[in-house]
């Protein structure tokens, strides 16, 4: 029987184009992460895919609270997407007519410079979305432009005016697949894992690491994250190489009994492999 | 002579809140934080006031950037400021005719329980900030509101319709206020810094962390970045308890000569103390 997906909606943005790198044949938009989260947890999807990190950005905090709070879901795939983000407008439309460029105000940010030097004369407007601005545009009374995802090209019937148009070009969003238990052991394999302390024990967080640095196991990634209470209590968010199940990694675990209060492991998943 | 205070602008944004609870008395708005970094560095303000960190989105990266680009910049004071949104509208305005609400995406998203529960007929709209939406909602053909900081209401002629309508209430942004140097100790403070490492070499942040574990140097924030050069490779970012001038801290930054490829103390500041 063939899985069902779940991601993040509307169609036309990143994570459809996520999703469909991930599986063409399968899959179906959610209001929010949350949302993904529910249609795994109630069986709904067998996987979803959801945003957990930015390369520009940083964390996607809403994907990291559905993983800390959510004990049923785990972390079984990741997905790099480069962002690439495109300008399009209505059939016909002449590029030197634009008097008004629709978007979410994040990417027009993100195009910035390349606004101000092709597009100086042109107002922008913020859009609630990188895909309601293609509507947004068609509705303009005066000639205009929306950027969005290549995938929105696709669902629209738009003139590709440019493409690439983000003033970074290494624009890199990491996606996280997410399911009722995490992948078996591949060989090339990496573990996320949440943890946090009693409250101010000075060198806790270098007793963890102890344990992971010894046995010579990477770690690809440690974030603090305040907690809810107050902007100055954490939780400890870490990537590191291996699977859970099998040594280093599993004995580096088995010894974090102290002084840990609480360790949650989100998963162990085969790391991202552009080429396969 | 009296100090100048450089800020991220307009005015009526919560980096002006956060400038006028450090200093009544002075401040000039600038359009970028690579601006506000740009007129420290030239002596065109003593000081400037930008957004580090927030407690619902994570660290402020293009504030992160500036201080590990730039070396002549230091953290030398930090704000903590609670994130409050107000509901305004024009004077007179009927809460119950209101049809429209502008505002930034993001603060549309961090009242969304809000406006589903009291203003479930009217459209949102998107606008580039959290202030020109009042004027956006001034100019709107049918009954408007926005969403805006305390500050915006003093700056426009506008009633308060509502306040604190935010669905988390704990939302705190940090802010750093950044100079030439930083600041002496003051008994009651903390350092921040930036490293990096040759590549892939396991165990090297334990090895930076023993330095300061052994030390019972208390460790409030870490974080590890992506550079730009693709999503995989980091800098880690690190707040700690103590002053670089004044043992332990003071050793264990002269310890890390190794396995450390680049250390950037970033500076060493009084901690915030809300009841100063």
């Amino acid at each position: 029987m063939a899985r069902t997906i779940g991601f993040l909606g509307p169609l036309g943005t990143y994570s459809e184009e996520a999703a469909l790198l991930y599986d063409p044949t399968s899959g179906n938009p959610y209001p929010t992460i949350a949302a993904v989260g529910e249609a795994v947890v109630s069986g709904e999807v067998d996987e979803g895919i959801v945003p957990i990190e930015n390369s520009l950005a940083g964390s996607v905090i809403p994907t990291l609270e559905l993983l800390i709070s959510q004990p049923k879901l785990f972390i079984r795939g990741e997905i790099d997407l480069a962002i690439e983000h495109y300008l399009l407008a209505k059939p016909g439309t002449n590029p030197a007519s634009i008097k008004v460029i629709y978007s979410h105000p994040q990417a027009l940010a993100q195009c910035r410079e390349y606004l101000e030097k092709n597009y100086p004369q042109a107002e922008q407007m913020a859009s609630l979305s990188t895909v309601l601005c293609v509507t947004d545009s068609f509705e303009s009374p005066v000639p205009a432009a929306a950027i969005s995802p290549r995938r929105a090209s696709e669902l629209y019937d738009v003139d590709i005016l440019d493409q690439g148009i983000q003033d970074v070009a290494t624009n890199v969003t990491r996606f996280a697949v997410i399911g009722l238990s995490d992948h078996t052991p591949t060989g090339y394999d990496k573990t996320s894992m949440a943890f946090t302390f009693e409250e101010d024990t000075p060198g806790s967080l270098y007793r963890v690491l102890r344990e992971f640095g010894q046995r010579n196991i990477n770690l690809f990634k440690i974030e603090s994250r305040p907690t809810k209470q107050y902007l100055g209590e954490y939780i400890f968010l870490m990537d590191c190489a291996g699977h859970r199940e099998e040594s280093p990694m599993r004995d580096a675990l088995s010894a974090l009994s102290q002084p840990i209060d609480m360790l949650r492991v989100l998963g162990s998943y085969p790391r991202w492999n552009p080429e396969a």
